[in-house]
């Protein structure tokens, strides 16, 4: 879907956090979360100055967004972000059961300055042991033994 | 590689948080963080609690452990958990430079309990276009300038 004039001007929020964002310390990358046409969040990439490895702009405006409505769900939210989502991103965007993503850059033009977003796509998808990370399973029986916990656990709030 | 006797203690902690997780409102994970063969972050998923779709208790453990060492690289940490990673905490492991996971039950135990963890990974593998959430791209050109911007950019610090 090509995007709207809307999707312009929310888009135009994102990359400009994300130029600021550059003098003020942190990483080249923002992201900005409407709902109801309303901006909720706005955020900057703050890794290095926050000493906070998943600080990135999409994760720190879902935390933002998610904190000031209250709620893990951001169904009929929109997430406008100034670079395509690495997988950590991406992945908290399902979380958050955001419906719609629109980015302006990609992980193709994040490698060529220097960031680690497509060789990690790379590496998830490859099978454990195949993963320049090392990955040991252990109490198998254990570990499965809480999940069954949970399934049967009266009070649980499914995400 | 086999887990050993001091992986099969932290990875008991991992479990055993989990538990405890379930009956003080949260959800069935828990993840420790360890250095030189000390815990320094331990934590369970708090996402319905804390109104926090990206509070999972790897990317919980990791801010922990990296505001306690005032760094965003952990690269000589381990991460213990009680359930393999999704891909949102997979990414942040890389992100964080963590050299080795040990887990216990996995995507498929975590799927039967009602986690998507396992369908997260498959949406990940799909081309944007053929994923079940919407991904829409524009303003590439001032997206990449950004980028540009960062890679002339002095002061840069990379990670």
């Amino acid at each position: 879907m090509d995007i709207n004039f809307e999707d312009r001007e929310f888009l135009s929020i994102a990359i400009r956090t994300a130029e600021e964002n550059i003098s003020d310390g942190g990483g080249p990358f923002g992201a900005v979360i409407v709902s109801d046409g309303r901006v909720i969040a706005r955020a900057g990439n703050r890794v290095v100055t926050g000493h906070d490895p998943t600080a990135h702009a999409e994760v720190m405006a879902i935390r933002m967004a998610s904190s000031a409505l209250q709620t893990h769900d951001l169904s009929n939210c929109v997430i406008y972000t100034s670079c395509e989502p690495c997988p950590m991103c991406l992945g908290a965007i399902y979380w958050a059961g955001i419906s719609r993503i629109v980015y302006a850059s990609d992980r193709y033009m994040a490698a060529e300055a220097g960031f680690d977003d497509n060789r990690i796509y790379t590496e998830l998808s490859l099978a454990t042991g195949k993963r320049s990370i090392v990955m040991d399973q252990g109490l198998k029986h254990e570990g499965d033994s809480v999940l069954k916990k949970w399934e049967d656990f009266p009070d649980k709030v499914p995400y």
